[in-house]
């Protein structure tokens, strides 16, 4: 598997000059994402595409390539994977759909017994491709190109991926790994968990699944794997109407929601809803440390988001606990005389400075909470008093320059906290902008840290909730 | 009430010189915001704050002021409030807080008996202001100037109005109406509905609600209002641990949430979860015709996304249709031969032209669906190639506005299919870019002319089930 990661030489079979082909859509995003190693398209009509030699076919190319991208017709899949393992390639990845999925299982499994006869690994069919962050290796159809980071995903639906991707930029973070499995006639979701359990790059794994082929194996690997790294996964498919879409297309068999259920429950995979859920989860578990329990303490600046955020936590089975008469009176010492002096702790609208950190410190150090959600950050950013103050270009830049120093200090600050009493803060806050280029500018500014901010109170219960899940099967295992 | 919303002068009693202070900030809001009426700032030591003549008391104000904003310390409150009345204001918000909300019963009371008293109408206490963006007035705290609109909220939480602002600004959306009710000490959340619901400009409305005073009142508008419009409710304080946060919040009483869902189903008022299923259903009204009932068709150009769906659907109660023989004919004639001959019809990756919209069409018009959800818009909108094409600032600036174009000139004709068939098309989907800036860019477009775009599958069968749900209350009234 190193081979599909790390390849030194890549063969593009089915390249193309036609733009509107993935067989130079995808060329073009292995070459523009930067791309080291050697490239050989293959094609019939031979002459050059996007500036590398193209080959007639894979036995005409000079070398053993490490790896094969595959986008030529259904029927003729198998006679190139024949030929790519004939020239001793051992990793392929198959673009082209139109197998299991349109109901074609025998043309699959011949696929797979071909590339298995071979010796070939191979991803998908139907797959959208694979990247390597690394490596700089995107061979995929999505012209996205994530940075470095630490979530790797592996997806039964390319979209998906994504989707995932697209996110992640979106709020400033990276990947490690992203793999499209496709319709996995011969590579399946476990081996890829497992392959990425041992990945030093990755910390966090997502998954999104139609259907496992091979349940024994998938049980004994995701129960191995959540050991060492959380592993965060979509199961669709979960109601009649799911699974028969899923049947048409990967052709998976959803089969029974309750018993994937008990084997998610048993190999401690923290299952999510939708892809926000997901996405939050991971960032929860790349951003805090694990709580040692379900106790929260909730600080807000704004009393409708701690009534929210303690409705969501009740209904996530957290404890909003009572806060202790030494906490009450640390908060007395220096709260506004009208603070109501119970979990939530409400900041009151107006607390400006010092306040809130002290009162974040007193909650998070109090003995009975495992860890702190942090509401409001607004006012602690300090945003300029009058809109007017952005009048010209240069005062804004420097004002938004700023205010993400500021942003970025309190983080730094909370960071020194988490470490200290070794208990996650989670923040759910509004950033100080209405202007989405400035709200990715301090996304990205977090995110560069490991930092990141939650908008909804409820989705910082749900980033609670998940690292108190996963540390309850740590603690059990 | 009137005279809050449209007044042509306004009285600002506790104005300060202090950038730090709320009698500056929403002053500077007042001013900033473009309201064009007359403002006497109120403040025994005279003088000038931000370029108009302060006056020392409310009886030396040249005229009598339509409204006044009030935010003086808690125990003035009562006596400005006397001075107003004798004064012949009929109409004033109280920001100050300190009041029931901190236990002090006793002084919120006398504030009501006072206003009443001297026929006045009051928001608050514990107010963050109000909003009427048809006539510039933006007396808040938070310094956020959403444009003319036809969503109104109504919110027992300041913060919560900010929330909502912000995010329909973020999204391109602007508002009528915003109302931080506070403690509601005189005017509840049921005089703003009932206000509203005869109110031109506003179409939908908001509410969030952490208890009603007066229940049979709240009962007896709210379902009046429901049959104009529909009320889009966040109640919270729906578990042990919300219902005391919400105690010390505003002091409202949360009750029992059976009594509360009851209540809701009853008046038509359709409850959601949390803040972006809030937004996300106040769009769905805002942008498509109701479906008559609830059999969704999906048309999904990336499986995964379709299954999501489907999923969801089912989850909502929703009914995913088998196509008829006629839909799955006229399927046929332009489909690519591997298609899914199913609900969710799979568009397959690289379905671009005029395939998805003619796709769309078969589906929205077969007799069997009662609305479409349509996701993945990515290929319709036809993104460049490759990533290179944006290297200049020109050429980017280009392709993004040809781009925006063309996905305004998608939902026009998809607009056009929601009018000829009279069924809601929901559209789930990324919009193609990773750069905030111009998602943005794409989604004001799209909210200046009533479209909406959802990202993620759910999403989309949310917006759909919440329709489906208030069609069947005007279908049972």
């Amino acid at each position: 598997m190193k081979l599909l990661f790390e390849p030194r030489s890549v063969a593009f079979i089915g390249a193309s000059n036609d733009p509107e082909k993935w067989g130079f859509r995808i060329l073009a995003n292995l070459i523009d994402g930067g791309y080291q190693g050697k490239i050989y398209p293959v094609n019939p009509k031979g002459g050059e595409i996007l500036g590398w030699q193209v080959y007639a076919t894979v036995a005409d190319i000079p070398e053993t390539p490490d790896m094969a991208v595959i986008v030529v017709p259904p029927q003729q899949v198998a006679g190139v994977v024949r030929e790519c393992a004939a020239k001793g390639v051992q990793a392929g990845i198959v673009i082209t759909a139109g197998f299991a999925e349109t109901g074609d299982e025998k043309l699959e499994q011949e696929l797979a017994d071909v590339a298995r006869r071979g010796g070939m690994v191979l991803v998908g069919p139907n797959s959208q491709g694979i990247v390597n962050t690394q490596a700089k290796l995107y061979p995929q159809i999505p012209p996205l190109f994530p940075q470095t980071g630490h979530i790797a995903a592996v997806s039964q639906s390319g979209a998906i991926i994504g989707n995932i991707c697209r996110h992640l930029i979106m709020r400033g973070f990276g990947c490690s790994k992203c793999i499209s499995s496709g319709n996995e006639a011969d590579l399946h979701t476990e081996d890829y968990i497992e392959y990425l359990a041992d990945d030093p790059q990755t910390r966090v794994m997502l998954s999104y699944l139609e259907g496992i082929k091979d349940g024994s194996r998938f049980f004994k690997v995701a129960r191995e794997t959540s050991k060492k790294k959380p592993i965060v996964l979509i199961k669709s498919g979960e109601t009649d109407a799911g699974a028969k879409a899923a049947k048409s297309h990967t052709s998976a068999l959803a089969g029974s929601d309750a018993v994937y259920q008990t084997v998610f429950r048993q190999t401690g995979i923290i299952r999510v809803r939708n892809l926000y859920e997901m996405l939050d989860t991971a960032l929860a578990f790349l951003c805090h440390p694990l709580p040692r329990g379900r106790r929260v303490g909730i600080v807000a600046s704004g009393g409708g988001a701690g009534v929210l955020a303690a409705d969501a936590c009740a209904k996530l089975g957290l404890e909003v606990v009572e806060l202790p008469e030494e906490t009450i009176k640390e908060l007395d010492s220096f709260m506004p005389a009208w603070w109501s002096r119970g979990n939530p702790v409400d900041l009151v609208a107006g607390t400006f400075g010092e306040g809130p950190l002290r009162a974040l410190e007193a909650v998070v150090k109090s003995p009975v909470t495992d860890g702190v959600i942090l509401l409001g950050l607004i006012p602690a950013v300090r945003p300029p008093a009058r809109v007017t103050e952005y009048s010209s270009e240069g005062d804004r830049k420097r004002i938004q320059d700023d205010m993400v120093t500021r942003l970025v200090g309190l983080y730094d600050r909370i960071a020194e906290m988490m470490k200290t009493y070794g208990k996650p803060v989670i923040i759910g806050s509004e950033l100080p902008a209405v202007n989405a280029a400035f709200t990715q500018q301090m996304n990205k500014a977090l995110a560069d840290k490991n930092y990141v901010c939650y908008t909804m109170p409820h989705e910082a219960a749900t980033a609670f909730a998940m690292l108190a899940r996963y540390a309850e099967f740590l603690n059990l295992k």
